[in-house]
């Protein structure tokens, strides 16, 4: 499957080295392609690490693993296997994640706690051990190489790598954080799984890294949707190597808490809108602002309510001013909302105001809005404060051929 | 748009007269067509009823005032509008629906909460009054019509009109169930709706009425889905007219009431399952079965979690034997599920047991069994007892093609 580079994508920005960050590919062939799929991050002595991942309970043995160990806290490598996604592959999957925590430790001269994989691509087949094993061993005497390399090498039928940076001054030190991630593609018989990793050389304790990691991920990459379907591998990552030698951060209050905080988020949140600018079959990216709801976690969920509906998603690919699936949308979310209350909005444009359909309701800026690449669709539920912002993309035929036109 | 008939759809049942219903059939005109869209049905004196709705919270003034109607459990007449949906039409839709009513009410000398009006179609616009008033006086006058041309009326972008018979013994007396539903389409700009009518010349109380409404309900319109969307006018009403002298039904210990109740059941099942087939872009008919869940409720969640999944209904859309996702989709459910027990099977073959694919599965059966109409997938927790079967159809470019290649 040939997948034509998406309309929505955006160049890849130029990053940094991060101090303490080594990149390096090689080709496991985990698939019959001739590409690098294999990517080893070499993280320096003294890396915290935090992780946030798929709530799926289906989730494959790296989760599991990963889970226990970001509770740790520590760092020194990180292993990213392309085209095989070794889920729901019983303790055949789990011993070919531990053998490759095992030859990384050896040669790092750390515990195997201390490497974390990753996995993406077919289900339900074990990562096969020889090619593991001679892709780490070519990956660990790889020469460095680029983010760029190392986004793409971690994409499987992505149609695009993805990269951001963002920078903070941490008491008087300017920290530097970058992320790479893949999502939204598929290979068959696969699923879509999203995976990104963030480095910064900020000195970062462990615990604070994971409750900024945790409550970014809240409003960034828990607040897309491509198709609803949750991967069995979804995985965040944030390493802090410490090299930029600023005081470790360890909670709210240090100086320059504040600014890595939301340099953090600002860096999941491009993260988190390149996904859904590859989302498969992607023509528009999609903005729900949902404003006036009970609390700020109801909003989220009326805003996903409407981001996941096939009859919203296929109305905006058919540029359709369609207010009424959105009041659907709304109705169907199980929260609370009030029908004589509602506004629905395109682009900046009240459709409908207060239950009822604007008499003097202009489609013009409406109908020039949705023939854009950017949708924004606006929810006031006119109840009280609570407010979100969620991303989709819309549903085109384009996410049938890539999911249904083949036999695996 | 023209529609053409599902490659699911099944012929029309010869359904007898019901003692103590009329129907007849003309035409408002609420859109721009030359079909009758206006469907009166007259109920004998005495007729009992019971209801169930949508529980979209942004419904119409049809949903809310039936529901009321309904829990004082006596009807006249049923009147249902095509064309116009009269949803999120605030006072104006609901003086529309009141002045039907009245009318209906006037005509036939009952109050007017005797009279039940549903509405399907466009939504945010009122229902023009006068196009109502012209069409219920024609309905009134109209000579009596088939259970067919009531069910294609109340279609709205239906492509096959669809009814549904069972009988029952109930004290030594043969009572009659017949139904007519309609659902699926689509008219730009609009929503599904689904809109299910039972008749029967039994005497029912309507408490008990509503039991077994309510009760069947929950296995056969609560467990189908097209596209996980929920209409703001959804409604299914069953009239008991007790034309068929049968000592009144008022409990489940009463003489035939379990012969009634699996009667009423199983005509709810067939209605039930003659929307999927109808579902639109359909051209497969899937099956979900769930067993050994921790409790019905669970399975029922899981099975729609599985109906609800684009990327299973893609896969089935491409006769993939794609268990990875299903897999996916039971994880993602948020229901009790041990990945390590987990079994599933297409068409009665298990692709994957207990978590692990298996290791002689013979793909041969399965694909023979995709290539069909029909199509099951059995999804086994392995963990206690409970079980659902949920429906569904496969996901098509005929899905995209009616949604969203249009502009309203």
């Amino acid at each position: 499957m040939d997948h034509a580079r998406s309309p929505l994508a955006l160049p890849f920005p130029a990053i940094p080295a991060i101090d303490g960050v080594t990149l390096r590919v090689a080709r496991a062939r985990y698939k019959e392609w001739d590409r690098c799929d294999l990517t080893y991050a070499e993280l320096a002595e003294g890396t915290t690490v935090a992780g946030v991942f798929t709530r799926n309970v289906c989730c494959s043995s790296e989760v599991e693993l990963g889970r226990e160990q970001a509770m740790l806290g520590r760092a020194r490598a990180l292993i990213v296997n392309a085209g095989n996604s070794n889920a729901f592959t019983g303790y055949r999957g789990r011993e070919a994640v531990e053998q490759i925590m095992a030859q990384v430790a050896g040669h790092l001269g750390c515990a195997p706690s201390d490497v974390f994989v990753s996995s993406t691509g077919v289900i339900g087949v074990p990562l096969p051990k020889d090619k593991a094993q001679a892709g780490v061993a070519a990956a660990l005497e790889a020469p460095p190489c680029s983010w760029e390399d190392a986004a793409q090498t971690i994409g499987t039928t992505d149609t695009f790598p993805k990269g951001a940076l963002a920078t903070a001054v941490v008491a008087g030190r300017t920290v530097t954080i970058a992320g790479i991630i893949k999502g939204s593609g598929m290979i068959a018989p696969d699923m879509a799984t999203m995976l990104g990793y963030l480095f910064t050389d900020a000195a970062v304790d462990p615990g604070f890294l994971q409750r900024c990691l945790t409550r970014a991920s809240d409003d960034t990459f828990n607040c897309i949707t491509v198709d609803s379907d949750t991967s069995t591998s979804d995985t965040v990552l944030a390493f802090a190597t410490g090299k930029a030698g600023n005081p470790v951060l360890a909670g709210a209050d240090d100086p320059g808490a504040d600014a890595f905080a939301a340099a953090l988020h600002d860096v999941c949140r491009q993260l988190a809108l390149l996904v859904v600018r590859d989302g498969e079959g992607a023509q528009k990216l999609i903005e729900v602002q949902v404003s006036g709801a009970q609390s700020d976690e109801s909003a989220r969920r009326i805003g996903l309510a409407v981001a996941n509906s096939p009859l919203v998603k296929t109305a905006i690919a058919g540029e359709d001013a369609n207010w009424g699936r959105v009041v659907m949308a709304v109705g169907k979310a199980g929260e609370p909302a009030d029908r004589d209350k509602l506004s629905i909005g395109f682009g900046g444009t009240w459709a409908a105001r207060e239950g009822l359909p604007l008499a003097d309701y202009d489609e013009a800026p409406v109908a020039a809005h949705l023939k854009g690449r950017e949708i924004r669709i606006e929810v006031d539920l006119g109840l009280a404060d609570g407010q979100a912002t969620v991303w989709t993309c819309d549903l085109t035929h384009g996410y049938i051929a890539i999911n249904a036109d083949y036999r695996s």
